[in-house]
């Protein structure tokens, strides 16, 4: 037997007693977005870090201006051996509604159903299920192999859903720290319950509010109708510009460094199957909209796009009100693909905005949030290993995906710590994250501790990394 | 001494008189959108019947489902005089914000200022002091000449400043005493201090709301950006499409009807040497909106307009929520013009939204309002009676104006009784009316009691009517 087999032996041996450790997680309601759970966020906090300090790391709670972070390090076997840093976050979201739950959200059920039984539980899988898979793998190489076979720390956060707003200080400050070789997250999912994925493309996220003002006050519309601006008449004049008929978006260089698609991921895509019939009729819509000539999966994974996610002015109550309004808002976010820069899209939105804005208008591009997209290279020697040892634990071959959303903090580790993140995931599309009933399959628990337990042998053997 | 420069020397005689009984009605603050002030709508009411008694009407206070109408009438000379109907309204707007008050809105203040004193009080001028002006014109016929020289009506509602709700019931409820041969009413302005004005155009108004739906629930914009419809951006874009460059409007048959100005109007209101860059600079703008090529009273008195009252949809709150939108909504009203009529023009409205509708989105257009413009022959009897009368008092030629907005009761008078109305107001611009500080000037309040005296005598010398 080899080393990896033994391990893997006993994590499967020994999966009952992690589930009982992640059921204990599970019943610490950290709720990161609710004051008065503050000190269930440190608890869990404490508990992950004994549970590190049980498996022979050097662990530490960190304070931080909000919830604590858990640091652990393990140098491994010492050498020339990769550096892994792990990520995952304690906190969860709220369990409201609560009378939607079947059960209390924060005692775990364990139900019979499709595939075999799940667990149902708020943070089941988002993410300390998925937190536990490493962990627990982690912890089969210190019981039987007496610690992982490469040198490893631990980050895990508990403010990953109220925006992570105080993690790239931590980053900063503890950079030499955590300057590892790759970063290892588990908080996406798998392509199905059979088929295990890797996202390797996250679209980036450029977040704006946009305010015009016009005349000095809300005018009547009788009166003045016909002569004033009416700043809503412009804003829906702007916007309704932003697209051409075929769905590209007209905001000046906004494709200049667009990079189409590589050929491999194609092809790869294409064999998905994906269904977009019913990806969107489970939505209530039969026609795909967004740019044509484009298949399904590289408009939702690979192109950019130009969503106005609100809009308000003037009178929004019931009935009437005859006003030409002073100002008009819209929230408007783009996601961009490899190789757009959100400076660059900022200054094409301004000249766009600028072209079209008469004299006696004004226009304010807020910014909210601004990350590139990521790339992890799919040849590259950490995709390679995470797809042997996925391939290796489901028997079929593991799919290189894509996310159509962005993951903050795989955007952090980039920018502040210069670092690529392997996203290897076993959450499903349905498992209700952030919603009543959240569930994780103890088929895809399973699966992630074996899955976790072969990756880190193979990451270990990754050469001059 | 002719009949009328009695009656006239009569009323400017007792002018003081005429203020007292002014400053008693504007010390009822017969606040109709307030239930607390119910009683003092009532207690306004009855001292107007109470008024009208004294001077010989027949005067009753009837109930509705609202506040009190007054009717009251005067059987006149006999013979075949003229039927006139006289239209005020004793409610007012609630007088908030207090504090900007210089004086108690319900204790009338005498201030002196240019041209004259002022009257600065809640319904000083709206329309308290202008229905005044034409109660102590009837009392100087009483006084002096036993009573007017035609077969007069009066009728006095109390919720005006609340959409008269309650009026075209009342109206068809008591058709038989109303239907008169024109209707009198004073709640428009002056072209300035010096020059009486007759408003002969009112602009319709078609009010609607539309609402565009697509997906079943609101979508996150990573996972279904590029992929799902956004209705937010559909209805920018349709919206957006709705004036050409040159400011026309887009919606099929529009403009059908649309009657070009007379010539004679046109011409008249070329010499009104209307400001318009102080109109425009007051509201801090500096260049015109709307249809180029044409004056701008013609395109605030004369030509449609479709204006965004309001607009909404999506994520409105402070910061970024990546959401795509399950529904988007609009107020979208028009000021029509003569030959424009309101079901057409929704029907153009429907076509232009059905157009531009996607497979899967659905749009929903609710109608709050629909009002044709009213036009008064400017050629006609009654118009040129009042010339007539009030060129006299004042001393210059009346001039012939427009109105951007709509008077409901009047449109309300043409649509339930088929009567014309005859708008001859004694406001000014700077009135302040609805808000702090409303006032009447004293030489507009007296010229308005003047004018009504000289006025009830032309109507009543109008033959064939």
């Amino acid at each position: 037997m080899t080393e990896v087999s033994t391990v893997l032996a006993h994590a499967r041996a020994n999966l009952p007693q992690s589930e009982l450790r992640w059921f204990d997680l599970l019943r610490i309601p950290s709720i990161s977005a609710q004051p008065k759970h503050a000190n269930d966020c440190s608890k869990a906090a404490h508990w992950l870090s004994g549970q590190l300090e049980e498996i022979g790391f050097d662990a530490k709670v960190h304070l931080t201006a909000g919830h604590p972070v858990v640091l652990a390090h393990h140098p491994g076997p010492g050498g020339d051996a990769p550096h892994i840093l792990y990520y995952g976050h304690y906190d969860v979201q709220p369990a409201d509604p609560l009378d939607l739950w079947t059960s209390d959200p924060f005692e775990p059920a364990v139900v019979d159903g499709p595939h075999g039984r799940r667990v149902v539980a708020r943070g089941a899988v988002d993410d300390k299920g998925q937190t536990m898979t490493w962990l627990e793998a982690l912890r089969a190489w210190h019981e039987r192999a007496g610690g992982p076979p490469a040198r490893v720390t631990v980050l895990i956060e508990g403010e990953e859903e109220v925006g992570s707003k105080n993690l790239d200080t931590f980053l900063e400050e503890n950079a030499d720290a955590l300057r590892a070789d790759i970063v290892v997250i588990s908080d996406t999912n798998m392509w199905d319950i059979d088929t295990p994925a890797i996202s390797t493309r996250l679209r980036g996220l450029l977040y704006t509010q946009i305010d015009i003002t016009a005349a000095n006050r809300d005018l009547h519309s009788g009166m003045y109708g016909g002569s004033a601006l009416n700043p809503i008449n412009l804003l829906t004049r702007i916007l309704g510009d932003l697209k051409a008929e075929d769905g590209t978006i007209r905001i000046p260089g906004f494709y200049d460094n667009v990079q189409e698609l590589p050929q491999e991921l194609r092809r790869q895509w294409a064999t998905l199957g994906f269904d977009e019939k019913k990806f969107l009729g489970d939505i209530g819509l039969s026609v795909p909209s967004g740019e044509s000539g484009r298949s399904a999966l590289e408009r939702l994974w690979a192109r950019p796009t130009a969503d106005i996610n609100g809009i308000w002015g003037g009178y929004t109550g019931e009935g009437s009100k005859t006003v030409i309004a002073a100002e008009a808002h819209a929230k408007l976010s783009f996601r961009l693909v490899p190789g757009q820069v959100p400076s660059d899209i900022i200054k094409g939105l301004y000249d766009f905005l600028m072209d079209r804005m008469p004299e006696d208008a004004r226009a304010k591009i807020q910014v909210f949030s601004h990350g590139q997209a990521i790339e992890v290279p799919a040849d590259g020697p950490w995709v390679r290993a995470a797809q042997e040892a996925l391939s290796e634990e489901f028997g079929r071959p593991a799919v290189l995906i894509g996310c159509g959303g962005s993951i903050p903090v795989v955007e952090s580790f980039r920018r502040v710590l210069g670092m690529d993140s392997l996203l290897v995931g076993f959450g499903l599309d349905d498992d209700q994250v952030h919603s009543p009933n959240e569930k994780f399959k103890l088929r895809c628990f399973e699966r992630g501790v074996g899955s976790h337990v072969r990756l880190l042998a193979k990451l270990a053997a990754v050469k001059g990394a």
